[in-house]
């Protein structure tokens, strides 16, 4: 296991040098990749047994295609460690998802051979579809190859895409990466529908038998061949025809195929190469191959914190906001056997576990759907279910339309417990919580509660289910509470005000940062606000800030659309004729964690301490 | 076909009474309420030939189930009309898609029978499984059915709620209405699917004559019935185990049974009723039936202007920003080959007719599919076509995730051409694009321009397209321009100003409001402005903006997260000193024209002058 020689993998400067290795090389280098992973996550996080169930698929990629002239998409992307070893990032990945270190997503302004900016699932189909159209058009002969794993078709967004580009004549290739797992295990339609396939007979070794017979026949043998493949009258399409999903949906259908046999891979990619139109390459593997523990526990080393390699082990955490929601909502379960979970396929990562063992009855794991979980939710609610949707602040982008549309307008009661809200740290722009406050805010109705503590996300979440109507959300950050400079007991109010009767300035903010504000505000002279319900604002809050002439807002948030922007507009319909300061998130942050973005953004204590200093003496 | 006799129809004052009718009367009834529906709609307007395709569902679903306690789900909700006349709303129906009239969409706030408020596509069956999920964990026996067309199953929500519903125990019925249309002609797998259905063996009237037979034996007959359905030995499992989309879901199908005929779809509905679990009850039927013009022009008369019910034509357009949209379209197209158009089952209503006939390789309809249809048109942009999504603003907030992540964070280049924004005539709540500019404000390094002319859509559409990078949107109203009270020749400015030098008020707007604005400041002192780009804001307009004592912003558009909003905190943050007013759209409008919307929101020339008026004597 402590294997520290990497001759092969030293070799690799660029995706050709994987074509130039030997059987016994490459079976070496999958070998060494597998080390290299593990040595490296082990130290910086991430996410691991994703990763070390593609090492063969990715080999196979680079050995079947040509980047960057062909294309591959990476759906969700957190699977792409291999493929950057491969293309020239070995040299920064030890500062893998570091700020300025190599991304744990695809990012093509690190390299030329990742075509498409991945992170939220189930997209990979609709751009490759996208990409290869655009190819046909301007005649470029290249391949496009979209890798989509069995989790990721659970989202509606795969099933568009896979349903249009089936209708495509282009060079498009899905490989269906069946790990038989989304992030937990897989739910409903995709895992049955698969298992089917799955002991469909093997039906491709033969034919990859044959394309090999026919291949080495000079001049007749490939077009005999791909003649053999698209007659109607081939085997294939008398035992077979649209026996599957797949191929009701226009695919050529391939599969399945061992995705730990580098051999195997190589031929069904070859025939797919072959094929015209649409190709469907059914690849099953196993998530965490080759490292007991993440193989035994493939959900806990799905993404993980630095581990210890000999014994799989973290760190013991110290509590956390997710933690604390589960524990209230096991608690409110208890006490209303109306209150209900929602998860789009987070049960661990939202803090629900608990909850989903103990009222398993009342716990939704609906897949990566999160469109369907909001729609749902408000169905619940209708007939009188009190549901909270769990859910990833960046993901809820995806519900837009359906909290909008299908819960305020239909005037129905749901709560959505809005985890990773503000900065997140290592997953980059594509996972960033800063998003929810500005598009919530356009929702009709809509009530937002940002807590600052573990206690006051348990009022809150309460308060949000029982005294207040309509879309509430309930938005809290990724791991644990910031320690305020002094005692806080949430109550029902509002806002809650820090007086000092001499201070002209006045300083607002919500959720985590207000701890970094209170601290920065402490030995000064200023008014100290806290926003507890942080929308709508509340007329009171308004005449009461009128009366100073300085106010500063800092926000984790983005600036367009922010609750400062709405306060300050708000400020100045009232008649403020004050200095209105504010600061949030500029730029989407792309460190490794959320301190070092509130550093980039001028909101760490020392730099509020600063702004408030300046603005008392402007 | 001019009766006027409504003899069976008005003597349903609820969904009870159509349990009262013998066959002959029900056949009648129909038929009446097809004259009903046509004397109605043609001169009304509003969706017919949907309608009239579901008379004959709609009543056999008011025989075999018991409203409100039984819950109907409509997808999208066009095709409720038959439903509205047998729930006591006959009377208001004279004013159907009029301001205080009858809806043209489930409304719960007219009837307790209209379960859940539609109006987008592919939504039921996900909230049909949330009304059946909290009946059964309250213990309340009644059904859900959701009643779903065949085109709104390309919407990846739909395949979504499909297969988490699939993996539920509760009483839940989908009705599939196949009408082999979506709004245009279906795309994709789903057609090809239902045709593969539609094609099996009629195996249904076997299972029905079984349980006509057995029904009529007291006592034994249903548990009987219920045995064999049940059964995994029956006929049924052996012949077509697993053979459907539906099945492998988890569904009991039934069907395809004739949807014109009453007594097929009774006894069908009795065996659904009579399955424990999901079933899905595969119903055909005719758009248009009944009325030639629609039946052979569905498309034309699926939602339709007045009309003449001899001839079926309706009075000729006057142009429309759409028209103007689709001819741009063709010009750009012929210039330059990159050009591509996407729609989502909406080429005609987009104005994109003339361009899928002349450049069909470059025309994409994508089913109802707005998600796909963005990560698509990234991928398109990606390699270097450029693609032109053109999207009713309500449907659009289904793609923000896409717009967002897979396209402003992938650092690609789309245009959004975006119908349909403003105030919407007729269709109510949902269907109102005043969302757009709110949520589009908050994607980073987004452009949006709103012309007020034909002349200037041109303009800006091919602005949009070679002048600015990342997500740009071009948004027009339903319907044609508004005159100017004077005359605009657009250019490439980002705003366009009428100084008065003697003005201490300036008066902004945009877009098609812009004409009312416009003749309201024409005889006042009052400098007037015109955005052209409405977002991001240029710091010359805020400078310029700041040397005068008032500024009202009017723009249509929903007031949190507007433009209005954004300037106004720009203008504080930049020390303007003076009074701010705006307005915009404060309630989501209901109304029946544009221009009721308008008055509602006081920004019809009378109001706007008035409004000038005041702030000028302030």
């Amino acid at each position: 296991m402590l294997q520290t020689d990497y001759t092969v993998l030293e070799r690799i400067q660029n995706t050709a040098d994987v074509k130039t290795l030997t059987a016994d090389e490459l079976e070496q280098l999958c070998d060494e990749i597998r080390q290299y992973l593990l040595q490296t996550v082990s130290k910086t996080g991430g996410h691991l047994a994703s990763n070390l169930g593609v090492v063969e698929l990715t080999v196979a990629l680079h050995r079947s295609f040509s980047l960057p002239h062909d294309q591959i998409v990476w759906d969700v992307g957190h699977q792409c460690y291999t493929h950057k070893l491969l293309t020239g990032r070995r040299e920064g990945f030890a500062q893998l998802r570091q700020e300025n270190g190599v991304a744990g997503f695809p990012r093509p302004n690190e390299s030329e051979c990742d075509a498409f900016v991945t992170g939220h699932s189930s997209t990979s189909v609709s751009a490759a579809n996208g990409m290869a159209k655009a190819k046909t058009l301007t005649g470029d002969d290249g391949y496009v190859v979209a890798v989509i794993g069995d989790g990721a078709l659970t989202g509606g967004l795969a099933y568009e895409g896979l349903s249009n580009a089936g209708r495509s004549k282009d060079r498009l290739i899905v490989i269906l990466n069946d790990n038989r797992m989304s992030i937990s295990t897989n739910v409903g339609f995709v895992a049955r529908h698969l298992a089917v396939l799955r002991a469909r007979p093997r039906y491709l070794q033969w034919k990859n038998r044959t394309a090999r017979v026919l291949r080495h026949i000079p001049l007749l043998g490939k077009p005999i061949y791909k003649a053999l493949l698209h007659t109607k009258l081939s085997l294939k399409r008398l035992l077979y025809k649209n026996s599957s999903w797949f191929e009701q949906m226009g695919y050529y259908y391939l599969g399945p195929v061992d995705g730990h046999n580098l051999t195997a891979l190589q031929n069904a990619m070859q025939t797919a190469r072959d094929i015209t139109g649409p190709v469907l390459l059914h690849v099953q593997t196993v998530k965490g191959k080759g490292y007991p523990f993440a193989e035994k526990f493939p959900d806990k080393f799905h993404g993980i914190a630095p581990f210890n390699v000999e014994t799989g082990e973290t760190a013991a955490g110290n509590g956390s906001f997710s933690a604390t929601f589960g524990e209230t909502m096991c608690r409110l379960a208890a006490e209303d056997d109306r209150v209900c979970a929602i998860t789009a396929a987070m049960t661990g990562g939202t803090g629900l576990t608990a909850f989903a063992e103990q009222y398993h009855k009342r716990c939704f794991d609906v897949g990566i759907a999160e469109e369907h979980a909001v729609t749902f939710a408000s169905g619940l609610a209708k007939n009188n279910a009190l549901p909270v949707f769990a859910v990833y602040s960046t993901f809820l982008q995806r519900s837009y339309d359906q909290i909008l549309n299908d819960t305020a307008l239909n005037s129905t009661h749901i709560v959505l417990a809005i985890d990773r809200a503000g900065a997140v740290p290592a997953d980059g722009e594509t996972h960033q919580g800063v998003f929810d406050v500005p598009f919530l805010k356009t929702i009709p109705r809509v009530t937002i509660f940002s807590p600052t503590t573990y206690d006051e996300l348990s009022l809150r979440l309460r308060q949000a289910i029982y005294d207040v109507d309509g879309v509430v959300a309930v938005r809290y950050p990724k791991g644990g509470e910031w320690a305020l400079p002094f005692d806080y007991k949430p109550d029902y109010a509002s806002y809650t005000v820090w007086d000092k009767p001499s201070a002209k300035a006045a300083v607002i903010s919500y959720g985590r940062l207000f701890a970094n504000v209170a601290k920065a505000a402490q030995d000064k002279d200023v008014t100290l606000v806290k926003l507890n319900k942080i929308f709508p604002l509340e007329q009171e809050l308004v005449e009461l800030l009128k009366s100073y002439d300085t106010v500063l807002f800092a926000e984790e948030c983005s600036e367009e659309g922010s609750i400062a922007q709405a306060l300050g507009e708000c400020l100045l319909q009232n008649g403020f004729k004050g200095h209105y300061l504010r600061r949030g998130i500029a730029a989407v942050p792309t460190t490794s964690t959320a301190e070092r973005a509130l550093e980039t953004a001028r909101l760490d204590v020392a730099s509020i301490s600063e702004w408030i200093q300046e603005a008392l003496y402007e």
